[in-house]
């Protein structure tokens, strides 16, 4: 049983500039905090999220005992991240569906839902966003910013944006850029979304209608991504749903012969209950656009050369999606620049998916990094 | 420029008993020839197609001369496999979409197009199939029977249910069976077609329309798992299609922002112009149910015991859809019954698509054994 999270929503009116020349006003940020800030103000931790998930990282709500948060197996009283001396806080990003103001929320000018067009937000812009609801918190200067995937561009973003403002970066399962493979599996799944008859342009909501069958699909191309090769092999592999009498198939082109279609089947159905297809694009579309070393001619310690923090960077073996091969970049880009930086290849089997799952390797490494910042923090 | 093809097409009056249960008859299958059977009638090499892929193995069409067979850089006078030594013969497999019968034709009961009507079929029963047409055409024994992929495995196939009927088997990357992962990326690809509006259950054609958005998707999830991470790096990277000035980004959800979005939308788009959609589903099935060692408790060993063939097998080692370790398991199980294989891993940077592609290392080995057949060939 893991203690109880509050959601709380913080109003901001004055227009927050983007990297595409727009900007966006009077809008909302979900948050969760955990723990309580100390009154030297530097022990808070943040936590960015990746493409679904939430401010909802640790703890369950009142009276929905089912209901933890994505990290609640790594942040807590006890836990590798350890609540009872750090104030964690998770923020729902800017045209995400989870609360804060995004695609399904009214234009302010005009009072109609934005729809498709709710501005492009980039990885820069949400740290943006973060920076401010942080400076209404009066935090200064973060003991740790962290997350993984997704969530861990925002870290490493936030190192080069505010290099002040925090003392410690925890990068996971994370790249500095996503390779051409990346943004073709996004582009498809953006492509069944867009082409969705329901889909309206991105103004289905006007019609009523939700655009499934695209969410579906995007939604089961991202899971193969996020798994393995060898877990869906030890997990499904050829395993029959319903094997006809003998043993054999049913020979059917539409129905589910292999437990591996009924699993993709399921989660693609669930997703498409609760996510919003206009985020999906906003969020794919983050992950394609991050590129720190695009400003820099390419070169990513030329990039990194702005960030004063101490690093944390940690990758998974059979993470297909954000190998191994893309963390050391970043840990070599910053050796160059000679900052402090600590590494760890976890050798799991569950590919991306890993940096969410309990492992005792992964989750002793991250507890003795933030036991080492525990120290630091004023008494 | 390439020789001259001519595509012909055999009927078959009667029934052909289909792995399912159920059975097809009345049905014709297009083929290609080329080079001259020879008198002992034992210079006959069968290649067995691909998902995407038909008879037109060699050679162009007259006055077509972009019309290139698939396997032409092999496949020739003068080439690896050799026309002027070997007749080869190229055949469509039932339910394909390149003139043998299939799921747009109409059922010889009823008059009516099949659609989702057309029989599951199974790399078992093509093989039967073609198996009839060499009946036919009078060869009792072929020199080899070769294939890439799934025509890998119709060659597999072949040397289990017909062990007498050729003397050589060249399986170039195959596999003795799918992964789960590969199933996967069937089974979204199919879904994003049943689910296409335009699909109808299967009876499209009554409708005059065509699922093109499923079909679209299809393709470029399968283009996606054809090359290899490198080479799209290598050949797109995160090249812009449209810099605005500064050479930034357009910060669009829909618009192509990146060469490789480009590129897929590009293939989709071709692919669904020509390709059918029933056959999609049905090739995709007979890909997910080959698994030769099924009937004999998931040993390899144990199925390929009745080979009698001589093997040999390539594999690539960029290829994640078809890992050179699929291609060792069929090496390890033949060598387990003492049979002789040649195995050639051909170290080559562009995935699964690099058994359709010259590479001079390659050629080189299937020349080099088709040399060592061509000295067995009666005088």
């Amino acid at each position: 049983m893991s203690f109880i999270a509050t959601p709380q929503t913080m109003h901001f009116e004055e227009a927050l500039a983007l990297a595409s020349g727009a900007s966006i006003r009077d809008y909302h940020l979900s948050f969760e905090t955990y723990g309580e800030l100390n009154a030297a103000r530097d022990n808070a931790v943040l936590v960015c999220h990746a493409l679904n998930a939430s401010h909802h990282v640790a703890g369950s709500y009142a009276g929905q005992p089912r209901s933890e948060g994505w990290w609640d197996n790594m942040i807590g009283p006890g836990k590798s991240v350890d609540t009872n001396r750090f104030f964690v806080i998770g923020i729902n990003n800017l045209g995400s569906c989870f609360g804060s103001t995004g695609p399904m929320h009214a234009h302010p000018d005009t009072g109609e839902i934005y729809g498709a067009d709710f501005p492009v937000v980039t990885v820069e812009d949400w740290v943006d966003a973060q920076a401010r609801l942080l400076d209404r918190l009066g935090i200064r200067q973060l003991a740790a910013v962290m997350g993984g995937s997704l969530g861990g561009m925002q870290a490493l973003s936030w190192t080069l944006q505010y290099p002040e403002r925090m003392r410690h970066a925890v990068v996971v399962a994370s790249a500095p850029n996503l390779t051409a493979e990346n943004i073709a599996f996004n582009e498809v799944a953006r492509r069944a979304i867009v082409t969705d008859p329901d889909f309206h342009g991105g103004h289905f909501y006007r019609h009523g209608v939700v655009p499934k069958r695209g969410l579906r699909i995007a939604r089961m191309i991202g899971h193969i991504t996020y798994l393995s090769d060898d877990v869906m092999n030890e997990k499904f592999g050829r395993e029959l749903r319903n094997a006809v009498s003998g043993g054999g198939y049913q020979y059917s082109t539409q129905d589910v012969e292999f437990q591996i279609e009924s699993y993709l089947r399921y989660q693609g159905d669930k997703f498409s209950d609760y996510f919003d297809a206009n985020t999906y694009l906003l969020i794919t579309r983050a992950l394609d656009y991050f590129d720190p070393a695009r400003a820099h001619g390419g070169s990513l310690a030329r990039a990194l050369a702005a960030a004063q923090a101490r690093f944390l960077l940690v990758s998974f073996s059979t993470d297909w999606r954000f190998a191994p091969a893309r963390s050391r970049e970043i840990v070599q880009a910053l050796l160059e620049n000679r900052r402090q930086v600590a590494y760890a290849e976890i050798d799991a089997p569950h590919g991306h998916d890993a940096f969410l799952l309990d492992d005792a390797r992964y989750m002793a490494v991250v507890r003795a990094y933030f036991d080492n910042i525990s120290r630091e923090l004023q008494p």
